[in-house]
């Protein structure tokens, strides 16, 4: 096996002490990084596991891309800028087409996201990928979770029930990226625009990663609402009644997760500016219900009725 | 298994709102930081892995300090102040008692060190610990280790050979965290103050991860130079003799890795300053060669025919 040094140069390293904001890359014993003045540092990290959170067979371009999506997604959900990313890879083994084409999918996200990768560690084990990312957005500007008020009206991104859905195809032995319920599941894309936009005119935002509803719980605890939700109004994704039928699409928009959606609370004089901004980025914003006084989730027991769900299983894959 | 929330909350979550720095802590999808005006960031990720780097049977609080420690080890390569720290811990279960004694030795570190962890992943898999540190470091006043010049002095901090030597005392049965060698393998102290007094005195420093020999050709080679050692002048850790052996010990100290002290180029001018502010921090300052223009890594040759040493192993458990 290659050693850490020769896989870290071959695959990872990228010159970047030219970046804006980097004044020193990989290669040292820290990455040097230059914060914009006035700027508060957004950082999260989130680790990817095989058989857990991505099938061992999935594309290494898919699980690349994927490994750096679902962290920028949380840089997204506060209004951060993208900045700069660090990749602690565990790999069971070189095997070097395999790395070529998840440093392919990895450094593709980077370009198009405008962030840059700074740093890493690579060592030897169970394939696992953590990616530390780091953001800025202005001072007291970024967007919370706890800020939401009764009134709010509540509002999703693109569409819902794609982490579940492509899932689905994957083990009913879809393999084309095309498929637009595989790409959703594999290749989902960070709202990092959307997130900067609403950061000036919402209230609140969560990513939805764990499934809409428990998000929605997320976001009602640390503001102190509660929620009535129109299940009806759920965006699906695309393909997913065919895939799944109605009702499992309607339970898998709702609890489904990896769906790396923004979940917002928008005061209602917003909506109309908020749907024609992202709607220049290609983007629906589709609101799926009110920010109310009362803490819990209202409406979903009689939607879930009227729809024939019976239960609501958490977490997702 | 208690759910992702409920293992944050209760073991790695504590209220970190009110630090210096700190605009929100742990509970929101990024954290929130303040860097310091005039402030380069330095930031690293470290990831440990069970059976890698270290024992599975390793006390709980140990394996805790040791994933913080080692990652803190490159902030005091580059002198850089140890201010926010993210952990994500994949484990295979959640034994409770061995995740409140791997929190008390992260934890404490925490403490000692002045860092605040502000966040963190917790995922199902085989257990791993990544963890990235970030620290501040006066704009332009890193300690790089490209800064080596012909003519420096090299130095190291503390003693050698301890990762190796406490690897040997655990495969022989000791399992007494008093004992020196244990103490050095499982229980690194990061050199951070050390770190901040050597960045006003030194030309160049690099943490000794890979082993001095490695490190020492990575230091060479960032600067552009080489190194004339004296092997016999490497400090001992306490008790590697007695374990090892004379010859075994001097191959550790050279080439054993895991020791995370640190290794700096000096202007003669400067070293016994250095050593009498280290002293002070209670840790030993060695000479133990000099930086020549030549390439290369001269003296180990003859030292090594001297003390009737064979081979020097590369990286280290």
């Amino acid at each position: 096996m290659p050693s850490e040094f020769e896989l870290i140069a071959r695959f990872f390293a990228r010159p970047c002490d030219a970046e804006p904001g980097v004044v020193a890359g990989p290669g040292d014993d820290c990455a040097l990084l230059a914060p914009s003045a006035g700027s508060e540092l957004a950082v999260s990290v989130d680790t990817s596991v095989v058989d857990v959170h991505f099938p061992p067979a999935a594309p290494a371009v898919a699980i690349g891309h994927r490994a750096l999506a679902v962290a920028l997604s949380d840089l997204a959900a506060m209004g951060a800028r993208a900045r700069w990313c660090l990749l602690a890879a565990t790999l069971p083994e070189a095997d070097e087409a395999w790395l070529e084409s998840f440093a392919a999918g990895f450094h593709a996200l980077c370009r198009r996201s405008g962030v840059v990768l700074v740093g890493g560690d690579v060592t030897r084990g169970p394939l696992s990928l953590s990616v530390t990312v780091q953001g800025e957005v202005p001072a007291g500007r970024a967007l919370r979770r706890s800020g939401a008020r009764a009134g709010d009206v509540l509002a999703v991104t693109g569409a819902l029930g794609g982490g579940r859905g492509g899932l689905s195809a994957w083990q009913a032995g879809v393999r084309d990226l095309d498929d637009p319920l595989l790409r959703a599941y594999l290749l989902p894309e960070p709202r990092l625009a959307a997130g900067e936009v609403l950061r000036e005119l919402a209230h609140a935002a969560i990513d939805v990663s764990d499934g809409l509803l428990a998000d929605l719980r997320h976001l009602c605890s640390a503001s102190g609402v509660g929620a009535s939700l129109q299940p009806e109004a759920l965006p699906l994704a695309e393909g997913l009644v065919a895939r799944l039928g109605e009702t499992a699409a309607r339970e898998a928009a709702l609890a489904g997760g990896d769906d790396y959606e923004l979940l917002v609370a928008l005061p209602p004089e917003t909506v109309a500016e908020a749907e024609r901004r992202l709607g220049a980025l290609g983007l629906p914003l589709t609101p799926i219900g009110r920010v109310v006084a009362e803490p819990g989730i209202h409406g979903i027991g009689d939607g879930a009725r009227a729809a024939g769900w019976q239960h609501f299983p958490g977490g997702a894959s």
